[in-house]
């Protein structure tokens, strides 16, 4: 029997996951009311349908895939749709939110009486004929979405009660974001006291294998800061207030904050960060 | 004509150099009034000669190696006991100190008409017949230093002005001891939430020379946070007070403060982040 999952939001990673499973023969749902032409066209290139609030709950399968500020408003909107049905979706929080955020999130689906599996996903979105990246599931319900294995997507179970997949997308967005953070402050603070050249030739002696995951971080961070402004602070809240290093990712915020503004701006120090991966370190 | 070499102070790094200083035939000259008998042990070891403070003005070189809160004080220091010489030994401040505190330093040594060298060192302290860190020099003095190379150590000229060594310092540390910092901050909250085997395997998968870096960094960093604590203030302080990103290096500041209690104590985070390093993570 064919298999119908609902995708909210049908964003950048939502689409791309879309494709993939209508390319496999699921049928994909959406919600496209309110939304731009632009997303109208996307979703439909995808291959995704546009339905009605209510039929978003005839889904088998719902995958809550948006920027992590909007993923416990969705979810409430759904636990309104489920609340009322007899035969419930599992829900997917595929979002990158803290542990403390998804068990609040696992509670209001709860609160509908749905199965609820905490979701987290690692890569780039699939491309076509490309591979899919990593969907991290746990909780008591993860292994009800092992379909989305027959229809393309690389599902991976994390042993563990829900938080455990969302506390690993925390953890290594925190280590591989947090490098191009530290990367990129460095960079542009040793090239404005002239040291740029000789912190790239000292790094390619001593620290070759960071040196090359910098000149592929740095160039590839700088369009996408923005977006990692509020994940910054989910990995914060991970942490928690009281934690030493919770500072940390309050000042990453901070910082890819002004790195998304320069590269709307001047792009002063993208320019910089992009020479610097060249292996053309600039002059103040 | 044989040279001479002051350094102070005989620390662990101080008389490594001054060991191999002495070895390629140098005299090396020290303080060690009001010192510990095991330094008094270790100076002698070294082959360093311990002598009156007015007799270090003597030297043709002075190398300053302190932990980088007393930088400042030992300039001050060595400018009272050189300004009533004739003769100016060279000045370097080896220390893991910020750019404006390196100007500062560069300031008071030419108050006694001495020449001074920005130095940072990069790398462990030598060993008997081992490799040397790299000394980088910088600013208008620096080539006045380069018979240290004839000694056996690895100098390497920056080319820039008073404060270039130090930003070169600054910028490798914030990036090499920043990821030490990230990653075992995110290895103890992913252990706790248990997540720690996953993310050991999707870093594997993904960011295998990331993992492969950690596994090297995280036991190594754990009997050094204690030192790392003032020179993540001191990077804080090279990006400035209104620099989004100083927030970062404070925050690290307080992470190591707390490795280093935790090592001191109960070791619970120290533990487990040996055993993610060795391959087999901790249950919480």
């Amino acid at each position: 029997m064919s298999q119908t999952i609902a995708i909210l939001a049908p964003g950048a990673m939502g689409s791309a996951v879309a494709r993939r499973l209508s390319e496999n023969g699921a049928r994909v749902l959406t919600s496209l009311t309110g939304r731009s032409e632009a997303t109208l066209k996307r979703a439909a290139d995808a291959g995704m349908v546009g339905v009605e609030n209510d039929a978003i709950a005839d889904a088998d399968i719902i995958l809550s895939i948006v920027p992590p500020g909007e993923a416990v408003a969705l979810a409430e909107r759904l636990a309104a749709l489920i609340v009322k049905r007899g035969k419930k979706p599992v829900v997917v929080d595929c979002n990158a939110v803290n542990v403390d955020t998804v068990k609040r999130i696992a509670e209001i689906i709860g609160s509908a009486q749905a199965p609820f599996v905490d979701g987290g996903i690692i890569g780039f979105p699939p491309q076509p004929g490309g591979k899919s990246p990593a969907f991290y599931m746990a909780g008591e319900h993860a292994r009800e979405v092992a379909v989305l294995k027959q229809l393309g997507l690389d599902i991976r179970i994390v042993e563990g009660p829900v938080g455990a997949a969302s506390a690993l997308k925390m953890s290594y967005a925190g280590i591989v974001k947090g490098l191009a953070g530290i990367g990129s402050a460095m960079v542009v603070a040793a090239t404005q006291a002239g040291a740029a050249d000789a912190l790239r030739d000292e790094l390619a002696l001593s620290q070759p294998a960071i040196l090359a995951r910098l000149e592929v971080a740095l160039p590839d961070m700088i369009p996408k800061a923005y977006r990692w402004v509020a994940e910054m602070r989910e990995i914060s809240g991970f942490l928690g207030p009281d934690h030493p290093a919770s500072q940390v990712y309050e000042g990453f915020a901070k910082w890819f904050e002004h790195l998304a503004a320069d590269a709307k701006g001047e792009a002063v120090d993208a320019s910089l960060l992009k020479a610097f991966a060249a292996g053309a370190a600039q002059k103040a």
